[in-house]
């Protein structure tokens, strides 16, 4: 905040804004969530230094960039990806004018409430499936599709809407660096145009900053109206060596701090902190069995095995929700 | 810029700023290089009833998004791009360790200096041209090779730098959009790499937001460091059909302005006028022989056309170099 305030003050008012600055400051101490251990010291220390002007580390605002992965990172993976459960209920909602489907896996899996089954071949199927349940749509009638879900979508361990699941202290470091004039990018391996339709609602994250996996589009017109249309061949698949390549492609520079839980994002951390200056890699761990969920090496989402291994040694901290959390949820939703 | 004081300022000091406000708008007019017609007044009406709140027109910041075409939108594109002799002084740099370019178009064409017939068999050749000459390097050696480039670079008919053929309306333009919270983004058929080295020092506008042609890219391991690799298979054109595509692919929503110069923008303002709510679309005429160039309906680049003949009765506005602008480029450099 305080640098929207340098520049935009006039001589004559410094000394009142400042004086509301301090007071604000005193009110809101940053990341209130997280347990003030060698993390969240971690994470004051790297901002303040990249944001004073004086430091030898200043980054200015338009390389102050910032990266999240989404599932398991901002908001819980487990017991599937939230999109997985979209999927799902849109296979079934379309089953009946698909009767080959009864016998097609993954669909049969699926149409059976085999949830288990339908992801035993891996991910790939499970974009088939987002493929074959999209192809054709304009991209407004899956963003309306996708806005009506969430409405009403319940995930099926807590009952509670998705946005319940949407980890407080992550919401809390989110604004702390829009505050600190970074522009915060999520770098999901799930659908690009998933996770758009609630990324500003749900992170304060706007659109445009939502970089993840995608199919082809083609425009056209449509009952004479300008369309863009889903295509049934892929883009990008933005999970491991794709999360570098995606920001590359959205954002054209390497951010200075990545933040992930898995595997998948570790190309995106590597990527991150090989860079020149300061960087900072960070990985949740997920260890809280008690308020979440408990689960590294061995997950069908999530799976934490190299990051775990390699990360401290390349000198990226490894977040321990159980330890580095005061809450996990926002108790009011 | 009000926008910005409202939502920062506290009760206490609301009178002071509202008086500086006041005082820098009547220092600095806003689109001073613009004569003040229709299509000045227009582009200030529009940007009033989008971003006055009680208008019925108003659009939240997250939403207000402008996009401008490059070539022969912002900077002049006769001859011929500035990209291409980019490539050209590429190949000629290259020719000693590719002896079968003096025998294989477009090649050959280039190192006899003859442009003309390089450009015949149309864009796809210069395509192919970019690709060969750049695939393998790495992002960064693409970024330094043509940020070396327009170092030393001068444009071919005005002998300076590629920076002085920036039109000065324009430059203003993006700036009255930006101080109202406008998102501006390039939308160009040009390589979006190429553009992006200096969209933030010529035009104010950060790499992120550069929409351009592209080819795929790769992740890997150079001498232990991770770098991303350009690869010789196009990603997007982003040309004609291509421009909506790409908006939805780096925006994810429709914009509600657009400005371009050529048929190749047509579906681009298309896209961005069929949208609810208030919207427009501008081509920027070249008729203006004495300062810059005129062209329009028969041209190599920047043919312009369909936007000619059906673009007024689409609402969309015409501006005219010759009548509109009081000074094409910036004199002081």
């Amino acid at each position: 905040m305080r640098n929207t305030f340098m520049k935009i003050i006039l001589p004559g008012i410094t000394t009142a804004l400042a004086a509301v600055s301090i007071q604000s400051m005193a009110d809101e101490l940053p990341l209130p969530s997280w347990n003030d251990g060698n993390n969240r010291q971690a994470l004051l220390e790297f901002v303040e230094v990249v944001t004073t002007p004086e430091s030898p580390d200043f980054v200015k605002t338009s390389k102050r960039i910032a990266v999240f992965d989404n599932d398991g990172t901002l908001w819980a993976e487990k017991p599937l990806y939230s999109q997985f459960f979209y999927v799902v209920d849109r296979v079934r909602e379309m089953a009946n004018e698909h009767p080959e489907w009864r016998e097609a896996e993954p669909f049969a899996s699926i149409l059976r409430g085999d949830l288990e089954a339908a992801l035993a071949g891996g991910t790939n199927p499970v974009l088939e499936l987002l493929m074959t349940t999209h192809a054709g749509m304009t991209a407004g009638e899956f963003g309306a599709a996708v806005a009506d879900w969430f409405e009403t979508a319940r995930h099926p361990v807590s009952k509670k809407p998705y946005r319940a699941m949407v980890y407080k202290p992550m919401l809390e470091l989110i604004d702390f660096l829009h505050e600190n004039n970074f522009k915060v990018f999520i770098v999901s391996g799930g659908g690009r145009d998933f996770v758009r339709v609630i990324s500003e609602s749900y992170y304060g994250i706007v659109p445009e900053r939502v970089i993840g996996s995608s199919v082809k589009s083609g425009y056209e017109l449509r009952d004479g109206k300008p369309v863009i249309v889903k295509l049934p061949e892929v883009d990008l698949i933005n999970d491991k060596a794709g999360k570098p390549v995606g920001i590359n492609r959205y954002i054209g520079q390497r951010p200075i701090l990545a933040i992930g839980n898995s595997d998948g994002d570790f190309e995106m951390l590597e990527y991150t902190t090989a860079g020149a200056g300061r960087r900072m890699g960070m990985l949740l761990h997920h260890d809280d069995a008690e308020r979440e969920w408990a689960y590294d090496r061995v997950s069908h989402v999530g799976k934490l095995e190299r990051g775990l291994d390699e990360g401290p040694r390349r000198g990226w901290k490894i977040i321990s929700m159980k330890n580095d959390w005061k809450q996990v949820f926002s108790s009011d939703l």
